[in-house]
Order: structure tokens, then sequence, then C-alpha cells
């Protein structure tokens, strides 16, 4: 069983109330707790030695890291981050160095997003350092942007370049908190996620919650550089290509809107924000399923992004 | 250095915003985000097997302490609790029953205080379990109780009995939840925390937060029956008041409110909630530190409690 099935089986069992705009199954939970046109966005993210991050990773780059993951989420609703709580679990040997330079990364990328960090625990964990943060934000009512809104003709988006994270990119990437704002406040973006284990599974989220299916186009993919570097022997081989449908840790945004926005969104996008490219790589169908077209062949795409548990 | 050292060095370095109506260093961040007359609590506690719970402990009971625990800090507070998300570190060969009864126990006590669970995230902790459980609540603007608030000749009370929870009630204990809530409604409560490491430790954040001592009388302290237990060749060998006064996790309120109003707090308490005592144990005073009245002789208090890095 994988994360996701466990995940599953869970939801429906989950104690719940009248607060609950978007429960489980998100980038981030959605509540109403009385603020008039306001809803807050809720979310937890960790990252744990070993897996995200190794025991000599710069400490800066590890606290970067675990907020700037759960930064993505927000950004991934459309949503204003606000208020951080971290959790750090570590072992009785910590050096309070370290820690203080995890803080000191997770602090400037909290104050590049004017977020409060409003405190948190230090817990013993024996054999590694896990770091989980809790997130607060806020959306405008009815603007938050779902998982589930994707419509049968909808252009499928995507922010930046694709695959490679692991040479570096995954400690040091941006939030696209801008982005997501701006494409919540600008355009009827109908479905949105942020892209932590690889398109390939992510967009498998976005079609299962909106009941439909994809064809993407191979050669509109945008591939980064790093993708394109040829592996070293301690990295599974993958073309580009499959590097970039398969890494996972892009934090990039993938959403859909109407086909008739793209030329537009394109033209305001990149007159505000230059440096970040926007791709648009497919369409939502009404076929189930990933294709993708390459070559003018269409096949079915068999990839799926990263399981921790698989 | 340990963590409470650790904390307060990291402290004043946070990343801040003007939402922050308190910061890092009370039971509970204080937040402001527009919601009229009402304030967000937001809270993050974390357990790990082998120290908060053992392997073979009930999962049932791993998932009601998890989240009592922080339930019982937005209790601290004087909050009503509403929203939760769970973060399950767990090594790769997890048992789906076993996670299936931690969220069943987790649930049940949410259901219960009308919390709603609205999600969460698996990742892999290779060694042990760990929970970690982030909170949401509510509080009228005003009516928060800070641990800073105490002033001289503050009465100083303490709900339940103390000590022994390592014999059962830590895994088991009902968080303070109403009786927080109706302290906050019904009287001027100064300063509240609540007792997480033991009343010698827990009973000096009040005091450094306030700038004031105490003197507590031994005899008032409330000790639990399992605190009278004769240790086994396990456990330390304590007093029962020593263990009372140390062994942590007690899970009861700590509050200080003006002398003048103990006799009607008590009368009312007793009415409103027969099943659980409140004691009056002490002052706060002027002089600094805390001491123990004792067969009529004062001496200062040297024990403090838990410390998961001393």
């Amino acid at each position: 069983m994988n994360e996701f099935e466990l995940i599953g089986q869970l939801i429906p069992g989950l104690a719940a109330n009248r607060t609950v705009v978007v429960g489980a199954g998100d980038d981030c939970a959605v509540i109403d707790l009385g603020s008039p046109g306001e809803y807050l966005l809720f979310k937890t993210d960790a990252i744990v030695e070993g897996i995200h991050f190794k025991a000599n990773t710069e400490p800066e780059r590890i606290g970067h890291k675990a907020l700037g993951r759960c930064l993505s989420d927000v950004a991934a609703m459309g949503g204003k981050p606000t208020n951080a709580l971290i959790t750090l679990a570590l072992p009785a040997t910590f050096s309070p160095e370290k820690v203080s330079r995890i803080y000191a990364g997770l602090n400037a990328l909290a104050k590049q997003f004017q977020v409060a960090v409003v405190g948190g625990e230090t817990v013993l964990n024996p054999e590694r350092i896990l770091i989980s943060v809790s997130l607060l934000g806020v959306i405008s009512q009815g603007k938050e942007i779902l998982r589930s809104g994707a419509r049968v003709g909808d252009a499928i988006l995507v922010s930046g370049e694709l695959g490679g994270s692991r040479l570096g990119r995954h400690l040091d990437f941006m939030p696209r908190v801008q982005q997501g704002q701006w494409l919540a406040a600008n355009f009827a973006v109908h479905a949105m996620i942020d892209l932590s284990d690889g398109l390939a599974g992510d967009i498998r989220h976005i079609l299962t919650a909106s009941g439909f299916g994809a064809e993407l186009e191979a050669a509109a993919i945008p591939i980064s550089p790093a993708a394109k570097v040829e592996p070293t022997s301690a990295l599974v081989k993958k073309s580009p290509l499959k590097a970039a449908l398969t890494d996972g840790e892009d934090f990039e945004l993938l959403f859909t809107l109407e086909s008739a926005q793209v030329a537009t969104l394109q033209e305001k996008w990149l007159a505000r924000f230059p440096e970040v490219p926007v791709s648009c790589i497919g369409i939502i169908t009404r076929d189930q399923g990933v294709r993708l077209r390459q070559n003018d062949t269409v096949s079915p795409l068999e990839d799926y992004g990263y399981s921790h548990f698989s």
C-alpha cells in the first residue's frame, strides 16, 4: 500500500465540522472561521534527513526547502501565506549552530513573502532530523483554485522548467507565491496543483479530482537544463523528457483554463514575470488517462511520479 | 544546551508581520487575520515512538495523545479548537491497520470536541513513528489568557491531580478544553499554562513571563493516586509529592487569579465540573523563584520539569 492508497482509505473517516470548505485531498485545506469575504488556507509538510536532504546539506538550504514546500502549496490555491509554525525533530547530539542556520534559511524565505514565524517546538528524533512546517494563509472567498475544477477542452499550462531538480534546485527553488496570487486575481483558472512528485504523477491528481483525462504534447513540455545533464552512475539514467515528467520536486504550478485565454495569459504573464517561463503543454480530454503525443503518435503515458512508500 | 535555551536563542530572529498578536513563547500563537472580534490560535505538537509512547502502545491511545496534547494547549489559552492537520512520519514497513487505529483514536477525540481533521500527510521516518499535530482554534479578542499576566498576590490554582501519569494517564488524559473556555468566559484569569513538563517546571514559565515568583503550599498540591504507587525497579523512586511536582504529562490547567475570587471560583467550578477537582496551591510573590512551604518551613523548590535534551 502506498501513501496515496493509505490516505484515500483514511479520508472518509476524518472528523468534520461546519468550518470545512475543502478538507483533505487538495493542496491546502480551505476553512471558514468567520472572516468576512475570506477563507483560511491550512497546510503541513515535512522533510526528512536522508530522504529530502542529506546530513551534509547546507543548513540554510534545508530551512529554505522546509518552508518553501508549504509556500508552494498555498501558491497552488492562489492564496497569500501569512503565518508558520516549525516543528524541529532532532537527535540529542544536535548542533545549536546547525539549528540556527536552518532557522536562518527559513526566516529569510519567510521575510521574502511577509510570512510570520509564530513559534514551533523541538522534539527528540534520535536518528535523524525531521522538519515539519505548518502554514496558514488567506484567500478571498470563491477565488480558491482547487484540483477539481478542470473542464474538457481546457488548456494545461505549467510554470518554469521541469526535471533534474535533484541536482540542486530542490533546495533552492522559489515557490510561485506571486504567480499563484496573480493567477487567482486575474484569470478564471479552473484547476491548479503544485508539482512535487513530478508532472506525470501530479497531473493525475487534477484529472482524478476533475473526472477527466489529458493529452500532453511532448515537444511543449519545458525541460530544465538540469534534466538534460548526462546522469552520473549514481543516478538512474532517464531521457531528459522522462526526467521532466518524473523527477519530482519541481515546485512549479500546473493549471488549466479555457483554451481561448491562453494567448492573453501568456502575454500578460511574460510582462509581469519575465524571468519565469509559462508553457501550454496539452489539453483536458473527456477520455480518461494521460496520453503523450510525440512525433505524431499518441500513446498512453505510463510514467508516474514519486511515491514515498511504493 | 537544552531545548528551552535553544528556543530562547531562536525567538528574537523569527520573521514577523502585522498579524501577530502573540508569537513564539506561549501555549499557542495568537493571530489576527481580520475576523471581527476574534483571534486565531495556532499550535503544533509532536510525539515520538520510544519517547512519548512505546512501539507496543495501543494505536488508538497514540492517536488520542497526539491530538490531546494540542487540545490542551488551546485549552490553556481559554480557546475553542476548530481544525487539525496530522503529519504521520513512519517506517516503510508500516502496518496500514496500525495507522488506521491511530487515526481512529485521534478522530474519536476530535469528534468529542467538534474539531475537524482537514488533512495531513504521511512521510517516511525509517526508524520510528512520529506524529505531529497542527491545530487551529479561535478565541474572542481580549479573552486570550497568556502566561505573562500573573500579578503579585494572585492565587495559583490547578485542575485535576498531578503525578504518576506514566502509569497510563499520559495516553488517556482528557484535555481541559471545556474548563479552559469556561474560565476565559467567566473569570478574570490573569495567567494560564497547561502542565506538560511538570508543575515544578511549568510554573516557572508563568513566573518568567510575568516577572514574579511563587510560594507553593506542599499540603495543597493535589497528588494523583498513581503518584502514590510504590515505583517498580524500572522507575526512579520519588516521593509522591516529588512525582506530582516533576513527573510531567499531567495536561492539567495551572492558572492564577485574584485571591478574593478563589472561593467563588471553586464553588462554581464544583457545580459545573463535579468530576474534576480544582485546588488552590499557592500565591504569586514579588520575590523571584519558587518556594515550597512544608511543615511550616519554607525552602526553595529545586526541582524542575522534564527537559527533552538536557
